[in-house]
């Protein structure tokens, strides 16, 4: 059937006594046709003598009817297809239909936020066939009718981000469509705008007027995101509380959200549907029950009695004033005193308790409720994360009876300890997935909000976070991928997905390694594994192919795609290039580099196009979304909050106009600090010479560097003259002291290891200067020890030992089994594929519902391995484990490993140490957070080590997860060589695979 | 009688058999003559049929005649006046004088290194009158030589520091002159060129060919040394030992050292005449007594063979190859051992045990010896100090009777921990004194050698030092002021001389608060006390007075001037902006102002002109001193050893094309680093106001400062309000953006205490800007403490606390008596002027004799002072004392003192840890120094702190030194407000004097 083309209208036909929300929604859909052909469809409303319900809300109604924004296709006189829809149980439109026959409504009758989609021939007199939406209520119609605007190519977030309807000149629909969608996963799903400045709130600032008491989020905002919501299928909203009150500000607001058919809550830190900033304006004196009851108590009444006409969701209990916790002094039964209070409240103003409650168990109040503070039965509660994406703790037991339920409270931007991150989005969806697939699985679905700080640049996380809580069976640990390539279709059509998923997934990944306002220039290691050019390699070669689909994309997506895949992209790279241009320049200087310098401009120029990039975007498509890229992110000074300004690192500067103490001339060597010739604290005193790390034949690159530079005023030859069998990329050049950027040269060392003598040796390799040295200087060497050794052939697979250490990505196990139990239920490894800080991804055991293990009833991670180096119990091998930064999530069952060399005694580590005893000091820590907590999130990973005697020879590493949550990335087995680094040693060589 | 004039040639008359060393000082004397009247002096030499010595070095006196440096006088044909010189009891000429009866030289017969001027008529035939010169010994004779070239105007310096020679157009003798100069206060006077690269040897690679082992220390080079040390009245020297070998580079050397007079020794750590690098290039094995005997033992004689010949000090003992102790294994009976065995090759070698040895006690030796190891009588003990001018130990009990006597090892030039200091001169006269007066009192009289680097530019502790050893009644505490200016007299005219002294003064106070090396960014304060500008402002008009001076001088002088005063004030004016300015930069940085930025520019610039200072000293006299001023000083990373390259610190740049978040207006204030409005952790959490020091009507300043800045992108206005009691010197304003070094001002605040009201409060002062203040902010305030305080009238006079602390110049004692004794020798207290750290001076406790003394026998300095605020056990004050760096130079004696404040019991602390007690380990730890040394020296003070409980009012702190060596600079009474400061506090007010 046709439904719509450039000549014809589609026809939307509704029941005037529907749900105003729905009508208004209809008229959404009609402007939606209007974006993809042309022609807006029409909208007819079936009238009737009397209404079935009183509808008092058309005074909103018709201000969203003024959006000027949303209305934009030309009107068309010839007709296309009729599109019927209506609620279910509310309108004669529908019931008459139903009670017709003519459709069967079986399939969502009763259900919450269900719809239906069937086409039906002969629906009424004049038509012929129409496509018949039914809602089981409000929302499930609102959704049926998002739902057509999606298939039809209208994003959700075609204003929001700006993304191009998919134009076409004609709609069809296929014969005989019957299509069920049942009931959300999750019941309530929303996000939460919060700390909502510079960037939402310099925006507001310029686009809206303010209200009375400053602040510009007023319903003429707001309708875009209660629109969003839908078109995303989130029914649950917190709004912006920092400098708003949202009752207040505008009265237009509240009766707006339920209008639209959005449920309102407020933020877990404000009770009763009250703004923080209300008791700031309007409150009477302290915050602080049992003290000033008087006011508050009235203050609270006040808020539900205002909330009563609407739907709510009633925020239970308190917390002090501006997000923070209680007075120390507090005790769990004055906690349960004002819940008790509140609940009397809620019965006098309700005239019953039927209305949502939630607590939210958030930093500090969890550690209450563990400690045995009673929650009514019908209170949802709502587990937080802690603002890092880990969820700190699931229903276990009976809870999982309670009839209030459990929901989660989630970030993906966040203000606080240890460090703000909310510059662009660093939330890799592998990791929503993992977590939020557990809290599914855990019975925790009755709420899911997101932190989403000012709502943009978290467009990607938003849509995956919300895609998830609607339909939780739809992703899997597999389907990431797939979601991502289909939402990246959605947004920029199906030519440029794959391309545009894989910027995405790697985009994700790179920045999920540690947020953004972390990264410094002390972080990914300058000397040691390429670390930092590796790292910076992949985000250039992110940033050229991010720039290089931007080429392939019409005119009219390069907004969305610049603010949701490019900037970040551009942005990313440009950052990292930054911090680790300014590691270089230390690093440079310290060696008397003449190239510091222009490591130092680099620097600078970085800093000034990072402005650019912000410039960029605010100035895009005439400045719609200025000042939203206002966050700073550069100059963060070992404090939590965003530097007021931005600001370099320490640049340090060469003094190119003299010559080096020890000549023009210097040489490093990877690894080290130190230059040769001359003095420095990095090798021994005067000593000419400097020490590569030792090189195998089983080296993961190969290769070994060293460096020569310039560090004088005069230009110089170099000569390196080694033993026959050690290569040299380059063994003779010359170097001039200018330009500083090109005064400098890699020169790569192998092994020609046919003629390299067997056993282990020292070769010298001597680098000549046609220069002199300096006054007390002579000519360097450098020393490259060597292990000529090779494994035996019995060792059939299996990582082998490289420079005294052995690094392994999980995924990369010899061998597994499933544990004890059979079929889906018995445990066994899954992998995460793209997931956390390895290329190969991690793995994870499953089922979320497997009961605690032991080595024997657990399944095995088993890697072969071959060492050269003897350890000793006096000389130990160090085991470290990178594990994902999950927390114990059931308090009695923390996450927990054991592991075993060979057929040794399993050594069992519980490595996240909160709950790993019932000290009560514990939880009652400032943090409420576990020891450690902060290196791991900003690691993104815990790293959990142990001593082991690992003779030289084959061997086997078992590894055995023994609590679902457990997330294996990495193992790392330092045979006394492990170097410093941020990721721990690249993947050792294996063989036999 | 005239001597001399531009038409008349003064007349030398010498013996031909004297010593070959006073014939070549005469030919200088005769030369000297032509550089102050333009007319050589001529030289006679008196003939003989029978030489009464035997004469060997004549191929070595004709070297020193081709030097083409000292002869540029013209010839004439006129006859000046007669000048008879020669050795008493050498030459007839001189012993027929005596004979004659014509001079009475019964003062200086027999005596070491004495002479006499006298006036006689008619000495010999043909010659009315003369000015005979007579020395008691060859140095006697040669002193007597260039003494008459001083006084004629050359100075020392004239080659090595190109001192202009003060010419004349007649030189006169007084009638009747009969001068008698005696035996030097220290028999052995001499220096040491030691870590002499750069600057050193990199002059002499291009000034001299290099000898037969690369080193081009040849004769033609220690010709100007031992000339210098002479003209110096100095005797002994360690030649160059880093890359050079004295005797084998140029075989002429060691019979040049000994013909001009020169007693030759080897450093501490090159015994028996053989420099390190001959065992280097010569020797087999490894240097390792009991292991290697058979190669060492003929090594040592070879030595001893060769030194034979010449005037010696024999260096005993060996310590670790390259300056280094001895393996930690040896035993005090090994060293016993040998040195018995060289003492039997000095037996063998010279039939006797006469010659002079020396055992130098340097760092770990010095250990041993306090362990008990037996030393030979007859050897001289050479007591060493810490490498920082602080003299480790002297002679206590019956080790003043030894034969060998003791000497000093000092340094104003070092290499080493915890810090290199050898750029630019940094050592204060006054402490050379004190530490010196010290030593010669306690009977260090046979040898005092200054380590000086590579000569240059120590040139005036070098002749500080030797005119002390040479004189050392001639200097007192409160003439070492007349000493400076009488020197500056001699090199740049009485004229320039106060000034100039002035000026040396000034500059060696500064240079001595910190050695340049150890000085960085992080050291005075930018926040406290105004600390950081107030020493840039000394610096700077010191430079300015130091360039001022300049003007004023001959184009001939100003060479000298420049290389000895000017380069040394302008650079080290410039090194401390460097630093103060990077100190600014990073703090503004830290709080966003556009000034950061121009601060960086400025630190960049002052990193240039400190090359240009090079590059002027390096180019001076068409590069006469090439490659002197190469020493690299800026860029030491926390490492003793100097960076082979210089490089800046860490310079930091704002985004000043972004606005900061909380608007274009910062302000910040005094002693804090947070910014208002704004978030940052030094102040709360966005709070809008900062808190000023408290202020009181006994402030040392008088006021205190805010400073606002742009941190913007726009012009603003700002304006302040205040109460009517609280002055502001600039109530409002406009500030720009740019130029960044212009977009800043900063405001006084000072209280009108008339107007104030009684007793303790809060005066707020309210910053409003034309512009907003960002989306989260609003407008800032500043808090201002008041104590409107005032002491009774019955305190007459003492210091008054204000900021919660009391601040006392050690010389403003309120009253002072002395101890029990008489006469001089009863203990009292001198002040040093100028010495240490504060502007009065410290205050020393005297005689250096004086035994152990208790709060009973030792004379008091009593500190009247009065405070306001109250102290108690749990809150207590903090008494630290400033004390000069000093050690304990008697094991058994600890340097100590004893405070009381009121009549409260004394409290004795001894604040040097070594021989606290007599545990060994503590002289055998790795620096054999005491506990906290690395920061005594580096701060050049002991800082010794106690807790006392002071309540308010009225008190005086009494201080007893209880040993001679206690130097008290200043004393701080914290209250509570000491606020971090590399100096402490400046001082508080006294009121009443």
């Amino acid at each position: 059937m046709l439904l719509a083309s450039k000549s014809a209208a589609a026809q939307l036909m509704l029941d005037e006594f529907d749900w105003p929300g729905v009508l208004r929604a209809a008229d959404d859909l009609a402007a939606d046709f209007g974006r993809v052909t042309g022609v807006n469809g029409t909208v007819t409303l079936a009238k009737h003598t009397k209404p079935p319900v009183t509808l008092n809300a058309s005074v909103i109604y018709n201000l969203t009817h003024s959006n000027t924004f949303a209305r934009s296709g030309a009107k068309s006189t010839g007709k296309g297809g009729v599109i019927i829809a209506g609620t279910l149980g509310r309108v004669p439109l529908i019931d008459d239909l139903v009670k017709s026959k003519k459709i069967d409504v079986s399939e969502i009758s009763g259900k919450w936020e269900a719809y239906m989609w069937q086409t039906v021939e002969k629906p009424m007199p004049g038509v012929d066939e129409a496509l018949v939406l039914i809602g089981s209520d409000k929302r499930g119609t609102i959704y049926s009718l998002y739902d057509v605007s999606e298939q039809i190519g209208v994003s959700p977030w075609y204003w929001f981000a700006d993304v191009p309807p998919r134009t076409k000149a004609a709609i069809y629909t296929q014969k005989n469509v019957r299509i069920i969608q049942g009931t959300p996963s999750v019941k309530y799903r929303g996000f939460f705008i919060n700390d909502e400045a510079p960037a939402l709130t310099g925006w507001m600032n310029v686009n809206y007027p303010k209200g009375p008491y400053g602040s510009a989020f007023i319903a003429d905002f707001y309708q875009h995101v209660f629109e969003l919501l839908l078109r995303l299928r989130a029914n649950y909203f917190w709004p912006a509380s920092w400098g708003s009150m949202f009752n207040v500000d505008d009265p237009r607001n509240q009766p707006l959200a339920d209008e639209y058919g959005i449920v309102m809550g407020t933020s877990h830190t404000e009770p009763f549907m009250r703004a923080t900033n209300e008791w700031t304006t309007f409150g009477h004196g302290p915050w602080q029950w049992n003290v000033n009851n008087e006011s508050i108590i009235p203050f609270l009444r006040y808020g539900v009695e205002r909330a009563k006409p609407y739907e709510s969701i009633i925020t239970m209990a308190m917390r002090g004033s501006g997000d923070t916790a209680l007075s120390s002094s507090i005790e769990t039964t004055e906690l349960e005193d004002i819940v008790d209070t509140q609940r009397e409240i809620l019965q006098q103003v309700y005239g019953n308790l039927s209305v949502p409650q939630m607590w939210c168990l958030y930093k500090e109040v969890q550690a209450y409720y563990n400690m045995g503070m009673k929650v009514a039965d019908d209170i949802t509660l709502l587990w937080a994360d802690d603002n890092w994406g880990n969820v700190r703790q699931l229903p276990v037991g009976n809870e999982t009876e309670r009839s209030g339920g459990a929901g989660v409270y989630f970030h993906v931007d966040y203000v606080g300890d240890p460090r703000n991150y909310k510059w662009i989005n660093t939330v890799q969806l592998e990791k929503i997935w993992e977590q939020m697939n557990f809290a599914y699985q855990r019975d925790a679905r009755d709420i899911w909000i997101v932190n989403v700080g000012d709502i943009k640049p978290e467009e990607i996380p938003i849509s995956f976070f919300l895609d998830l809580a609607y339909d939780a069976s739809s992703i899997s640990a597999n389907t990431v991928s797939a979601w991502t390539k289909q939402w990246s279709s959605q947004q920029w059509g199906p030519d440029a997905a794959d391309d545009v998923a894989d910027v995405i997934e790697r985009l994700t990944k790179l920045s999920n390694l540690r947020k953004f306002e972390q990264v410094d220039e002390n972080l990914y290691s300058v000397l040691n594994y390429n670390e930092a050019d590796d790292i910076l390699a992949q985000w250039q070669d992110l940033a050229a192919d991010a720039q290089k689909i931007n080429g392939t994309l019409p005119a009219s997506a390069t907004a969305s795609y610049f603010e949701m895949v490019l900037q970040p992209a551009l942005a990313g790279a440009n950052l990292y290039d930054l911090y680790i241009s300014t590691a270089k320049n230390q690093m440079y200087a310290i060696q008397g580099r003449n190239s510091a310098n222009s490591m130092a401009a680099r620097v600078l120029d970085d800093f000034n196009t990072d402005h650019q990039y912000t410039v960029d975007y605010n100035t895009l498509l005439n400045g719609k979304w200025n000042h939203m890229m206002d966050q700073t992110h550069i100059g963060y000074l070992g404090y939590w909050q965003q530097p007021m300004r931005q600001s370099t690192p320490g640049l340090h500067y060469v003094q190119t106009l003299e010559r080096g103490l020890a000549g023009d001339m210097g040489v490093s060597v990877e690894a080290s600090l130190g230059v040769v010739p001359g003095d420095d604290q990095y090798h021994p005193n005067s000593g000419e010479s400097l020490v590569l790390p030792p090189m195998s034949p089983y080296g993961a690159s190969g290769q070994r560097y060293i460096e020569i530079f310039n560090r004088g005023v005069n230009d110089f030859n170099w000569n390196i003259s080694t033993d026959p069998f050690v290569k040299v990329s380059k063994a003779a050049g010359s170097i001039s002291p200018k330009p500083e950027a090109d005064s400098q040269t890699r020169i790569y060392i192998t092994i020609d290891w046919d003629k390299c003598p067997p056993g282990s040796g020292m070769s010298v390799l001597n680098v000549s200067s046609s220069r002199d040295y300096g006054t007390q200087y002579s000519m360097p060497s450098v020393m490259i020890p060597y292990n000529h050794t090779s494994v035996p052939s019995s060792f059939k697979e299996g990582f082998v030992e490289d420079d005294a250490h052995i690094s392994m990505d999980a995924a990369h196990y010899t061998r597994t089994a499933k544990g004890s139990g059979s079929g889906s239920n018995a445990p066994h490894y899954i992998n995460l594929p793209n997931y956390g800080r390895t290329a190969s991804g991690a793995m994870a055991l499953m089922p979320v519902l497997a009961p605690s293990l032991s080595p024997r009833t657990a399944p095995a991670l088993e890697y072969d391995f071959y060492t050269f180096t003897n350890t000793s119990s006096t000389k130990p091998a160090n085991v470290t484990f990178y594990l994902s930064p999950s927390l114990n999530t059931s308090p009695k069952r923390p996450l927990k490993y054991a592991y075993a060399i060979d057929d040794g005694k399993p050594d069992t580590a519980a490595y996240v140490c909160d709950n790993c005893n019932d000290d009560k000091t514990a939880v009652e820590s400032s943090q409420y957070l576990p020891a450690g907590w902060e290196t791991a999130v900003g690691n993104n990973a815990w790293s959990s080590s142990t001593n082991a005697t690992i003779p030289a020879g084959q061997h086997t590493l078992k590894f055995w997860a023994l609590e679902p949550g457990v997330v294996l990335m990495k193992v790392v087995v330092d045979l006394g060589g492990v170097r410093p680094s941020y990721l721990g040693p690249p993947e050792s060589r294996i063989i036999g695979k």
